[in-house]
């Protein structure tokens, strides 16, 4: 399968970025101005200043541009808030990501990313996650606290909230988050 | 929020059903011969003998469409098997579940339900899979057996699981069921 978003990460400052940077900024002005139904890739070429063949040579189609630029709006854009402790980390790591997910364009993000082909999106998707837990384990290690398995927490607490998120539309509650955290955490 | 696919829950016999079955077998036909690119509501429509306004106000758009007639395929035709125990009608049906979900039908259907704006589609596939436990554990309860509830089902193995086929583009393998239905088990 081939990995077509990993192609656009951003080489600061090469030719490659910036025409990642003009075609995403193209998508986010025709979404502005028009929502997103009668976006196209011949139109948003014209608005970016590039050929259609450069979009469907980097992105594959439609939905898998659309996908990257919304992941990229949902970047993690620093590590999560140190609280000085790990249960304390996970806790506000854990409330504020939900609210992200559950947020519109939370929303918006998953739905371009399950809904499009490929694997690229949603693997990512679930890095942004794992990669955050894991900043948040080492620092609990570098503390000297006992701390859990990344694998615990996505198995028992991201994964049974994020199926609601996705198959029954509601948003997990500090106490949805708690229930399920509260068994994890170290003893 | 309007809830459009419910509204063409089959009637039988009435004219909102054979809508429906045009409309379904419209889309299976067009799939079939040009794949999923160029399909629009226009071209069903007239495939289908219908308006284009009649699919607008039943499904609301495209996406939602292609969602329903793909939850309509991977509908569950017949209760689960009975194997003679929950255990064991647990164990068969969760084998029979992921791999129909972990397939290329599934994840297509996965991607039209969870790609689509509204939570109808979402919900309609909610109920497929705890509808399926319900009837496991009344089956269980009725045969005097200990069972569990339907939400630790969906907690600790649907969700995992389905989070890894969505995120991680894995298939699950027997021992993943495994590893976390035996916890769960009744004692």
């Amino acid at each position: 399968m081939q990995n077509q978003a990993s192609r656009s990460a951003p080489r600061p400052g090469g030719r490659s970025a910036r025409v990642q940077a003009a075609v995403h900024q193209a998508v986010q002005r025709l979404q502005d101005q028009a929502g997103r139904d009668g976006l196209t890739i011949p139109a948003i070429a014209a608005e970016a200043g590039v050929t259609p063949s450069t979009i469907y040579r980097r992105w594959g189609d439609l939905g898998q541009l659309l996908a990257d630029v919304a992941l990229e709006q949902l970047r993690p854009e620093s590590p999560p808030e140190d609280t000085g402790s790990f249960e304390g980390d996970l806790r506000a790591w854990l409330a504020q990501y939900f609210e992200e997910m559950a947020s519109e364009p939370g929303r918006a993000m998953l739905r371009d990313v399950l809904g499009s082909a490929g694997t690229d999106g949603q693997e990512r998707c679930m890095h942004f996650c794992t990669a955050q837990i894991d900043a948040l384990r080492a620092r609990g290690l570098q503390r000297g606290e006992a701390v859990v398995a990344t694998e615990s927490i996505v198995d028992q607490v991201i994964a049974p909230l994020m199926y609601r998120i996705l198959f029954a539309g509601t948003t997990p509650t500090t106490a949805d988050i708690e229930r399920r955290l509260a068994p994890n955490l170290p003893r």
